[in-house]
């Protein structure tokens, strides 16, 4: 099963998803299928109270799943007009290198597109922003850095 | 009115706000004198309607006013659990270098702090970042880079 396959061709045409395969644009989706997914790939645990609270707080959530499996993941924050924020993609390890980084990063930027929203940032981690970058992404635009602060 | 007076001093300690001025943390404040600052230091002219929507979707709104003139503004975006992103931290020309930015920097944050909210990001224009740094924030940890796409 190659799902890159999936992705749009360089003349726009597209190949329908394996039909095991859901793409779900909700917020109710499963805290725990969330936690887990996430621990799959070595991030920190959450707690599935708050990963619910969170969901439910996103602009946009994205999930794909095998089943009953959840196996790629991505959601954003934002104001609905003015910005949008992409936090937690994520790709379940047995389904990566098959292009379902590049699907739940396209069907989130759609759901994004819904909105009038000019700007949509992110936080790259080291070595992805390649990745980002085929989705239009730049670093550090006109001098403009990420800063972070953290609490806890 | 020097108005640095106001920030914490090293022990803690602080001086209370001259009468005039007040400090709002409240959404439903008047668009028009929100684009109004904005234009004030240069940025690009935004819709009312869209401002009051965006204002109504942020998780914090801070703004100072000396009598009925909007002094000085920021806000920030978030899930309520685990991030939040500050946006439009702006003081009027006329009343900068009095210590109103690190006022309303310290008002947002304090009002995000009533949240379990680990992580506080922002992207910094040039030469702003060692102002963000004076309220724990760094750029780029753990090689972590600021990505956007801006579509119109």
């Amino acid at each position: 099963m190659v799902l890159s396959s999936i992705w749009k061709r360089p003349d726009g045409s597209r190949e329908p998803l394996p039909p095991n395969l859901v793409i779900v644009h909700r917020k109710d989706i499963s805290p725990e299928a969330v936690q887990e997914i996430c621990a799959s790939v070595g991030w920190s645990k959450r707690e599935p109270e708050l990963i619910g609270k969170a969901l439910q707080n996103s602009l946009a959530v994205v999930s794909i799943w095998d089943g009953e499996l959840l196996i790629a993941f991505a959601r954003a924050t934002g104001d609905k007009v003015f910005n949008a924020t992409v936090w937690d993609v994520v790709v379940r390890p047995s389904y990566q290198r098959r292009g379902l980084g590049l699907l739940v990063m396209n069907e989130l930027l759609k759901e994004l597109d819904t909105y009038p929203i000019p700007l949509v940032t992110l936080y790259a981690d080291p070595g992805t922003d390649g990745f980002y970058k085929r989705f239009g992404f730049s670093c550090d635009p006109s001098g403009v850095r990420g800063m972070f602060r953290e609490r806890f």
